[in-house]
């Protein structure tokens, strides 16, 4: 591979997505590396959020609410549409990724009854574990955490090994929080399956950098972010996705009246919607909802295909500088070295990773810390370009070259 | 009563509270009676919601994550002490009222192990029963639906003859979403608390229209809406109260990272944080938390005392003119008499009030049409007017005496 700026650049002329960079606002405001936690706010965003507000709240008030009530279902429509390879009236945008997950969790073990384990991954993310452990708990079950190489990803072959007559639901991310490693989601479900278990995938760090699939994988049960590379903004509602023929087995433990069959006729029995609206709960979050449909409406525009690919150049670009300039200095790659089997972001480790992070900052390039002593770069294929990610790198380079990373603290703020 | 609209003019000359009409948009737009459902835009939300899209998320992105993760708390604490009557740190903006009763009532039934009954009212608010009822079965408990007058609401004396040593948790709302009656939450508190039990009040129509008084009054759990008398905006984060005392026994059942000691630290076992915050579950809605802060600040500043004595002086000029315009015209009251036993919003019941619903909103004036024959009037004490009041009235009398309404259709459109 041509190493040069020049050759990033020209990748950069050959980008069919490039004029996506244009409806993001910032991106000249230094080199933001963290489309993978927050992406950027899109330029028609404001203005949809603000249409929200003035008009339909403002001046719509309560005449608004048959554009509300619509909203997570229209919503999810267009994601499972667009981004994640589902059905119409398989996704639901609604509440936040945890209980999201705790719904469908608990739902999912309530379809597989004289099941007691549930199997989740030693490395996933805390809120996946915290969420699985809860359950498990209340229920009487056991959890079965397996270990899993924290670049590498959750073998096929060790979640086979774990599973029997006793599993009811294996919940396991998609793209691994850390290290970007991409589970191998045709293997998962089908030994999943074999095992007469369900599969519940956490999409947060697949939706919109890697072409899901839900329909042609198989996959039973979904949750994920919306304010990652789906560029939803901070806090925004998450997804859920039910496929079509659970849908009647499974009921939401959280029996809200958004859940209701005719939730205005406000009856005296819980009666769950016939669809996926079977796992809304109280009313969602407007304002959010709007930052949503604009973010998940461009990655339906750009085409997760054209996306993926992208995403998976820049990590090939990110992985071969790292190999030629940061390796030599001490700093290891630490996910999966194979593109086809990495999301859209890479990650390093650094003993001083905490600090390198900080300096990073300060010199105008944004990653993201991540226990124990990584450094996890994510570019976005929406607005980052290559010779964005060359510039990033070269200030890594930089910077391990003449020092100074070694003056900040050592100790971690409590955010990062 | 002098039923003059010169004498409801004079009460506004008097009004305390009259500047605060000038803080919220539209005011002048009809005669706006729902605010009790969908309270109206205060004038410096929409740059508030726009400063943290465009400030805090397009340019600070994760930069402003320190100031997102405390949110929750620091509107809660301005919710505790401006409109709760709680002390800081017992109050959290998060989620859903639906999700927040959700997570309290099975926190609360944890924290009376042995008990395995359930109390709510038969009248009260679907998600409310729902809610009930779906955690009732998960647990194998089982709930006791106390009859209620649905215009007087729940008699203390039927209450303490239902409660016995098997009654965990008692949820009721403080003010009845149809009828407006304001429960004797003194009463309540007292024998709920003689049965050993834990009462979890429903707060959505009191918070910014009656004094709740939380910690004089001993609750032991609160949820509670920020989208009606709070004008927190449509879909607005809900808020959960947790006595300071009782906070150590309860557990979420919701583990999500958010409830985590140390959030960003990503440990591998869930343990609760030590305060309010353990029942965080996910990030919260940040736009919408924006919004939230506007509303209850201007209630705060308004002050619950002033808010409810207009409240109340609105709804006795509500009953007053009912009585003389509209009973003859076969409209009956449908909410208490006495206002001391009220809320801010007044109830009317007729045989065919949907209909006269539908003619209203043609006519101007926005009410709330609720099951099965009742029309709901919520005057607004921030921004709501004695005249709008009485002209409000004045169009119901004008409808009534000329008729019109038989032409609306009789059958309900699913959103009312």
């Amino acid at each position: 591979m041509d190493l040069s700026r020049a050759a990033a650049a020209a990748l950069d002329d050959a980008d069919p997505l490039a004029a996506f960079r244009a409806r993001f606002t910032g991106v000249d405001d230094g080199l933001y590396l963290d489309g993978n936690s927050l992406g950027r706010l899109p330029v028609e965003t404001p203005a949809a959020v603000a249409r929200v507000v003035e008009q339909e709240w403002g001046r719509g008030l309560v005449g608004s609410w048959s554009s509300w009530v619509e909203q997570s279902r229209r919503i999810g429509d267009l994601l499972a549409d667009g981004v994640l390879g589902a059905r119409p009236g398989e996704v639901l945008v609604s509440d936040t990724t945890s209980v999201d997950l705790y719904k469908l969790l608990v739902a999912g073990a309530g379809a597989r009854p004289g099941r007691d384990v549930l199997v989740c991954c030693a490395d996933d993310f805390p809120t996946d574990r915290y969420v699985v452990a809860g359950v498990a708990e209340a229920r009487g079950m056991t959890v079965r955490e397996l270990p899993a190489d924290i670049d590498e990803g959750l073998d096929p072959a060790v979640l086979a090994a774990a599973l029997d007559e006793r599993v009811a639901v294996v919940v396991l991310s998609a793209v691994a929080y850390r290290s970007g490693a991409l589970a191998d989601i045709d293997a998962v479900t089908r030994v999943v399956h074999d095992a007469g278990a369900l599969v519940l995938w956490d999409l947060s760090h697949a939706a919109g950098s890697v072409p899901v699939e839900l329909g042609a994988t198989g996959a039973d049960l979904a949750v994920g972010c919306t304010y990652k590379y789906l560029n939803g903004g901070p806090g925004a509602p998450a997804f859920l996705y039910v496929r079509t023929d659970l849908q009647e087995q499974l009921r939401s433990p959280i029996q809200g009246w958004f859940g209701q069959r005719d939730q205005f006729d406000m009856g005296p029995v819980y009666e769950p919607a016939e669809g996926i609206e079977r796992f809304g709960v109280g009313t969602p979050p407007v304002l959010g909802m709007a930052a949503v449909e604009v973010g998940a409406g461009l990655v339906a525009e750009a085409g997760i295909d054209r996306l993926a690919a992208k995403g998976r150049a820049m990590g090939e670009l990110v992985v071969a500088l790292g190999d030629a300039w940061l390796a030599p200095q001490g700093v290891t790659l630490a996910s999966p070295r194979d593109p086809g089997r990495r999301g859209s972001h890479v990650t390093f480790a650094h003993p001083e990773a905490w600090q390198l992070t900080q300096a990073l900052v300060d010199r105008g390039v944004v990653p993201d810390f991540r226990t124990p002593d990584r450094v996890r770069l994510g570019p976005a294929p929406l607005y980052t370009r290559f010779v964005d990610v060359w510039d990033a790198m070269d200030r890594c380079r930089t910077l391990l070259a003449h020092g100074g990373w070694q003056d900040y603290p050592a100790e971690r703020a409590r955010v990062t």
